[in-house]
C-alpha cells in the first residue's frame, strides 16, 4: 500500500517537512530500510542506523535535523510510540480470513452469525451461539454452545470459546487462546493437608489419604469490549458467578486467569503472568511479565506490579510493587541493594561478633 | 433444573429448615441472587450480601440464624466447600457434545470407539486407537495412533493425545491441553557448557560451538483414572520409560510436566506450576500456583509446596516448603520477616561498625 | 524393529563384547527390561536395576564388568547421553502421519506443497503458502497465508503458523505450539503510569484513565533450520522487523518469546521460560526452566541462566547467572547461603546492638 509522506502525516495528525509527495510502501527499522521504506528513526539512537540503510524518508523526533541525516522528507513524532501505533495501523496488511464462510466450516443450524462474517475451514460454531456482525474467524477455531459474541471480533487459529461465555465487541483471541476451561476447584470430604497449613501456618500436620472431588463450574466467562487474549493463554470459568474481564483489558501470551477472577477495565497483563482463583483486580492495573497474583486477594486501581513479582496480599490503589514477596517499589529496590552484598553484610556481622564477644562467639552462635 | 430445598438437602445428606418445598432453579452468590436462586451464604461474610439480593433460600453454616437473615428456608453446610461440590454437581447444566458421532469427525477405520460416544466435528481419531464407552469428545480434538483411553472421558475442544499414550477412566482434558508432546531431551557430542557448570558449580568455562542432537522419545505418557489436565497444559512423553501420572491427580491450566516425570496419586498441581524432567513426585503432593520443581529430584508423599516456590532439592515426605529456594515453611516465614526489614538491618550493622571500629570502617569495608 | 548387538554397536560407532548376534527389539530401563530389551545401564546407579529385570544385553559405561552383572552382551558408551541419542534414533517407531495428503485436509489452490508431503485431516494450508518437500503434518494443524516453510518439517496436532512467517528446514512444531501470534504492543495517547514508574523509579504518580491502543504487528517470525518449538509454546511476531530465532535453537514446552526478540543459534530454552519483547539473545545461550528475561536487554553468547532466574539487565558473553534478581552464579550461591540463615544473622545483630548500645537500642531502632 503506497502512501505519500503528506498522506501519512495528515492521517496521523503530525507535521512533516521536505518532499511531501515522496511515496513509501512500508515501515522499516533505519538500518534495514530500503528506498521505499519509511524509517522509524524516532530517537537519536535509532536514527544512527540510517547510515546503513537507504531510507529517503523517516519518522523522527520533534526538532530532529532530518536533512543532516541525509533524508529527503521527515514526519515529526513528539510521542513516538503513539505515532508508531498510527503508522502500523495504516500500513497493516491484515490477515486473510477467506472473505466469507468456508464450505468446510461447521455452523450449527441454530447458531446466528452476523453479517459479513468470515469463517475459516474446520471451524465449529455450536448450538444457539450468536456472533455479531463483521466476525473474522480463522481456521480450526471452536466456539461452543450458547455463546454470545459481539461485533467485529477476530478469532485466530485454534482459539476456543467455551459454552455460555459472553464476549463483547472487537475481542481478539490469539492462536490457541482459551476462554472457558473449567475452574480448578476441588475439595476433599474432610479438611485436607493444605487447609491445615493455611489455618495453622505450620508444616506439621497429620497425613491422610483422600480423594479430590470436583466442584463443577456453573459460571462462565464474561468479557467486555476491546479485550485481547494472547496465544496459549487461558481464562477459566467461574464456580457460581462468572469470571469477569473488564472492557479494554489486554492479556498477553501464555497467561492464566483462574476461576471467579474479577478483573477491571483497561488492565494490562504481560506474558506468562497469572492470576489465581477469586482474586479481584481493579481498573488500569498493570501486571508485568511472569507476575503471580495469589488467590482471593484484592489489587486496587492503577496498581503496577513489576516484572516477575509475587503478590501474596492485598495491594491498595495506586501503588507500585515489586519482588517476591512483593513490597512497595522503593522498599524492594532498597532490599535488593542489600541482598546483592548480603555475603559482605554477613562477614561484617561476624567481624563485629568477634570484636565484641571474642573469637569463639562466631563459631558458637552460628 | 428446578429442585425443592428438601430434594437438595436429601441428595447432599444435609439438614434443612423452613419452607422445604420451596423451589430453586440455580445457585448464586448472595448479593446477586434472585428469588429462584439458592444463595451460597456459607460464612457470615458471604451472608452479608443477602440484603442486596432477593434470595428466599440459602445454604448457610451450621447453627446460622437464617430467619434473621430474612430467608424462608435454609440448608446447613457444616463443610461448605464439600456441600458446594454437591450442589454444583446437582445443578450442573453440563456441556453439549452433540449426542453422537458427528458426520464431519474423522475416525480411522481401525480405531475402536466404545458405546455411547459423542464426538464433535473436525475431531480426528487415529489408527488402532481404542476409546472406552461413554466418551464425550468435543470439536477439533486430536487423538493420535495406538492410544488407549478408558471409559467416560471428556476431551474438550483442541485437546491433543499423542501416539501410544495410555489414559484411564474419567480423564478430563481441558481445551488445548496436550498429552504426549516429545520430551525436551538433547545432547551435544562433547560435554556442553551447562554440563561443565553443573559439574563444577563455577561460571568460568571454555566456550565451544556445538549442535544439539535430539534424543527421540521412545516412551509415551501413562495416566491413571480420574485425572484432569487443564487448559493449555502439557505433559511430555518419556525417553525410555513412560511419563506417569497417578490416579486422582488434578493438574490446572498452563502447567508443564517434563519427560520421564513420575507423579503419584491424588496430587494437585495449581496454575502455571511446572515439574522438570525425570522428577519423581509422591502421592497427595500439592504444588501451588507457579511452583517450579527441578529436574531429577524427589518430592515425598504429602508434601505441600507453597505458592511460587522453587524446589531445587529433594523434599522428604510430609513437609511443607515455601520460597526461592524453597525451605521449610516456618524457616521461610522467618526469612521473609527479616527480608522485609533488610535495609534497616544493614543500617544497624553500619551503625555497629561505626561504634565498634570507628567512622572509617563502614566506607573501608563495604 | 529387531537389531543385533553388532548392528547397534556398528551404527553408533561403539565397541561391544559378548554375544554380538543377540537380538533386541527395544530399549528399556534396567529394572523393567525384558529379555528382548537393551537395558540402558550406563552408570553403576542405573546398572543396579539389572537384578530386578531380565535383560540379556545392556549399554554400559566404559570399562564396566558386564559379565558380573549377569549379561550376555554389552555395548560400551563412554558418553552415555550421546549413545542414548543414537540408540533412541535407531529404535524410534516414529509417528503415523498417514502416508499422504488426507482427503479431509484443506489446501488452498494457490499453496505449493513439496513432494512426499503427509498432511492429516482437518489441517488447513493457506493461500500462497509454500511448504518444502518431505513435510509431515498431523491433523488439526493451521498454516496461514503467505508462509514459507523448508524441507522435512514436522508439525504436530494443533500447531499454528501465522501469516507471512518464514521457517527453515527440519522445524519441529510440537502439539498446540504457536508461531506468529500478534506482538503484545500497546500505547496510551499520553504517558501511562508504567512509563512514569520506569522514568522515575518511583511508585508515586498521578492516576489517569486512558485506553490502550494497539500497535499492529507488521513483522512476522523468521526461524532458521533445525529449530524445535515445544507444546503450548508461543513466539510472537515483530512490530516493524521480524522476530528471529536462529538455526539449531531448541525451545521447550509452555515457553513464550515476545515480539521483536532476536535469538541466536543453538540456544536452548527450557520449560516455562520466557523472553520479553525486543530482548536480544546471543548464540548457544541456555535458559533453564522457568527463567524470565526482561524486555529490551541483551544476553551475550554462551550465557547460562540457571533455573527460575529473573534476568533484568544485560549479561555479558560467557557468564553463568542465577537468582532473582540474577547475579553471577558464585555470588548467588554465597547470597543463598546467607539467606538460609538470615533469621540467625538478624538475631546476631540484635545481640550486638544490645551489647554495644544497651538493651533499649533494639526496640528503639527497629
Amino acid at each position: 500500500m503506497p502512501h505519500t509522506i503528506a498522506e501519512i502525516a495528515r492521517a496521523l495528525g503530525l507535521s512533516a517537512e521536505g518532499a511531501l509527495d515522496l511515496t513509501i510502501t512500508h515501515a522499516a527499522e533505519p538500518a534495514s530500510a530500503g528506498p521505499d521504506a519509511l524509517a522509524m528513526a524516532t530517537t537519536p539512537k535509532y536514527a544512527a542506523g540510517l547510515a546503513q540503510g537507504q531510507a529517503r524518508a523517516a519518522m523522527v523526533w520533534a526538532g530532529a535535523d532530518w536533512r543532516a541525516m541525509g533524508l529527503q522528507a521527515a514526519i515529526f513524532a513528539p510521542r513516538p510510540r503513539w505515532a508508531m501505533a498510527g503508522i502500523c495501523e495504516m500500513l497493516d496488511p491484515g490477515y486473510d480470513f477467506g472473505g466469507g464462510v468456508h464450505p468446510q466450516a461447521f455452523i450449527h443450524p441454530s447458531a446466528e452469525i452476523g453479517a459479513d462474517a468470515q469463517i475459516g475451514p474446520f471451524t465449529s460454531i455450536g448450538p444457539r451461539t450468536k456472533i455479531g456482525p463483521g466476525a473474522r474467524i480463522a481456521a480450526n477455531v471452536t466456539v461452543a454452545e450458547d455463546v454470545v459474541i459481539g461485533a467485529d471480533v477476530i478469532l485466530h487459529a485454534g482459539a476456543r470459546i467455551g459454552a455460555r461465555c459472553v464476549i463483547g465487541d472487537r475481542y481478539i483471541g490469539q492462536p490457541n487462546s482459551v476462554v472457558g476451561g473449567c475452574g480448578f476447584s476441588f475439595v476433599t470430604p474432610e479438611p485436607s493437608g493444605a487447609e491445615d497449613v493455611r489455618a495453622t501456618l505450620s508444616g506439621e500436620r497429620l497425613l491422610r489419604a483422600q480423594k479430590w472431588h470436583r466442584i463443577q463450574s456453573l459460571g462462565a466467562v464474561r468479557i467486555g469490549d476491546d479485550v485481547e487474549l494472547g496465544a496459549n493463554s487461558s481464562i477459566d470459568r467461574g464456580t457460581i458467578r462468572d469470571t469477569v474481564i473488564g472492557s479494554g483489558t489486554k492479556i498477553d501470551s501464555v497467561c492464566q486467569i483462574g476461576h471467579n477472577v474479577q478483573m477491571g477495565e483497561d488492565c494490562m497483563m504481560c506474558g506468562m503472568a497469572g492470576v489465581a482463583g477469586s482474586a479481584r483486580i481493579g481498573n488500569r492495573v498493570l501486571l508485568a511479565g511472569k507476575v503471580a497474583v495469589n488467590d482471593n486477594i484484592f489489587i486496587g486501581d492503577d496498581v503496577i506490579v513489576g516484572g516477575a513479582s509475587r503478590v501474596y496480599t492485598n495491594v491498595p490503589a495506586g501503588r507500585t510493587v515489586l519482588g517476591d514477596p512483593a513490597t512497595k517499589l522503593e522498599t524492594q529496590l532498597e532490599i535488593r541493594k542489600v541482598l546483592r552484598r548480603l555475603p559482605r553484610l554477613s562477614a561484617h556481622v561476624a567481624a563485629l561478633q568477634e570484636a565484641v564477644f571474642g573469637k569463639q562467639s562466631v563459631k558458637d552462635k552460628d
